[in-house]
């Protein structure tokens, strides 16, 4: 069924379960769903923008009020949406970093975070990951110190992911920034992955920026991202624009120079603050998303061959699989090939992993009732069994 | 009434003719609405995303033959959709501007001009305006001798606006940018208020670069936009990372530096998708949309001592109006004072302009039926007539 022109209905998520790994944190809630209806139109939240003309002194619908509950949330001092979270790191990024400048980023980095430092011609280099791909504050002081040699500058700017993309692993980044900051350098958390799903306390991890991403983790419309930060580095990358123009003089008022002025201003905006409420329910409920989440991965792990790349127990939902000596073992020789494994899958109900997928893939519980979870659990047990798989 | 928590249902375009003078060419279509609620999670658009894994690439929804029509229907080689006109600024400003570098834009430039160009250290400079508010070829290349001989450097980019946001009018940006490739300088025609309303022919423009606004004039939700470019040029903003990691040599396939990757992955791009074969063929009615304007614009110049201050007869449909000699002096008796204006034509069923406004105002007429046109018209003399202001 089309919904517009060539344009599929899409209705993954009402007709299946979702394991998709970067889906399952940015679904709407009933609330945004109303929301987005109300203001689909372009410019829809700035029916009532008036005098400073900037997104976040907007009352009505109360952004205002939503800005300051967003830092709270995020126990940071000052916060702004942006259209995804790679524009809170562009925004960071080209705050801090001049060409040449090194910047560190993980082993386990985001791709956008490789594009922000790129696109300001800073050096880019990796702290090292452990044999059980972690980040250490050990690897993150030495890579400093090594950095600093290299280039004979101290790195302007370090971004750690929280939980990071390839494992879901969770990193002590408390303790990483805390030495980082032995060195004067401001830090990135991206939280991505935690910011909206798990409880966040930037003040508690010294954090100077936390940027979180509204369509992955925040039950919000893309694109759309927060940006948290400290006073103090507040004032350096929300800075106003301070240019004068030549001929007529003519200066922006408070627009900031790195949001490029207002960010998310229908849609995206509505979708989020709808949501917030729920957001902010659902991470104190963390305890169960991981009793269900590891349900499932340990079903996983009870089929013979199979192993859990991510770190065990889990400490997120999103988890790294490698099947190479189970399900792919039974891809060789059957007859959909690879395929059999998604197609099984859908036939009990579950969507969301790469058609053909056989090797190392991710998944993520994020958001299933336990019964979801024990379906799922179940139905990797099955489909492993009816291939001929042992199943402890 | 309220859709969610706080946030009250917006139906100003349900109830009202809006002739707010940014939101009406972003309104969406029916198509647009009914995708957006197939659409509204996270990363819906990424359900088929395979290898090479860019937005640009995607089948189902066919984002690739949208691209594709994009590029076509702004008459240029290429084009990538981006989170709002202003980001298309930024990664063209990016591109080419380096710290210190002269840039110009216009006496009529937006603000998030100024912001992209801020952003990246460059010189701001404006080109003068003719007294009728207009930009003129010779004004340009004037401006870019001026510049040369101050900073010892010719401009490295040049913003043109093709309809600007004050006045609306409507400059001749195909001799201006003849002019400016003279100096072989890249030139970014800002198409906010014309890509998507009338027809725009890059080609014939010899324009770089033409940005658009989805939610200012393609009927789509926010933020969303387009940045066109031809091959060359398309080439250059549109690079793919060229970084190789140091600890895990990592690199990061075709992303796009400039584009930070993927750029709207849901909702946005949908919106988009879903409103363009109406908005292809609404460009062609674009003489019927000017005579609805010239309508309501006659109507307002019949109102003793109001001044047109956009050029005349109108080329666009967003006008500005000055009525300090007319509606100003009856706010200043008027019980409601300044209020009494956007009262009383909130009676008439007219929304959109700033209440308590009644000296230098903007309207845009896009979008109206005839008979819509016909009452705005009306009632705009009816309210000067009901309090005493004498009408032609």
């Amino acid at each position: 069924m089309k919904c517009a022109g060539p344009i599929d209905v899409r209705d993954v998520d009402e007709s299946s379960i979702n394991i998709d790994p970067i889906q399952v944190g940015g679904r709407l809630t009933p609330e945004a769903m109303k929301a987005i209806i109300a203001y689909g139109d372009g410019y829809s939240i700035c029916d009532n923008c008036r005098k400073p003309f900037r997104l976040d002194y907007i009352k009505t619908p109360p952004v205002d009020v939503f800005m300051r509950d967003l830092a709270a949330f995020l126990h940071m001092d000052v916060a702004r949406v942006v259209p995804g979270a790679r524009r809170g790191f562009q925004a960071v990024a080209d705050t801090y970093v001049e060409r040449g400048d090194p910047v560190l980023i993980t082993a386990l980095s985001h791709y956008t975070e490789v594009l922000a430092i790129e696109s300001r011609g800073g050096l880019i280099r990796e702290i090292p990951k452990t044999t059980e791909n972690l980040i250490t504050p050990d690897a993150t002081a030495g890579k400093i110190e090594d950095v600093t040699r290299e280039t004979g500058k101290t790195p302007s700017l370090i971004f750690i992911d929280h939980v990071d993309y390839q494992y879901g692993n969770l990193h002590p980044v408390r303790e990483i920034i805390k030495a980082v900051h032995q060195y004067d350098i401001p830090v990135l958390l991206n939280g991505a992955y935690t910011a909206g799903i798990m409880e966040v306390d930037g003040k508690d991890l010294e954090a100077d920026f936390i940027v979180g991403s509204g369509h992955k983790s925040m039950a919000a419309p893309a694109p759309s991202g927060v940006l948290a930060a400290t006073a103090e580095r507040g004032s350096e990358v929300f800075r106003t624009t301070s240019v004068k123009t030549d001929v007529t003089s003519r200066t922006f008022g408070i627009k900031e120079v790195e949001m490029m002025g207002c960010t998310l201003m229908g849609v995206t905006l509505v979708g989020m603050m709808a949501s917030f409420p729920r957001v902010q329910e659902r991470v104190r409920r963390w305890d169960q998303e991981l009793a269900n989440g590891n349900l499932v991965v340990d079903a996983l792990k009870s089929i013979q061959g199979t192993e859990i790349r991510s770190e065990y127990p889990r400490k997120h939902t999103l988890t790294r699989v490698d099947t190479t000596k189970s399900f792919d073992i039974v891809a060789k020789n059957h007859k959909k090939r690879g395929y059999f494994f998604s197609s099984a899958l859908k036939t009990k109900g579950i969507a969301g992993i790469i058609p053909g997928a056989t090797q190392v893939w991710k998944f993520n519980t994020y958001g299933m009732t336990r019964a979801q979870a024990e379906h799922v659990a179940s139905s990797f047990k099955e489909i492993a069994a009816e291939n001929g798989l042992s199943v402890l």
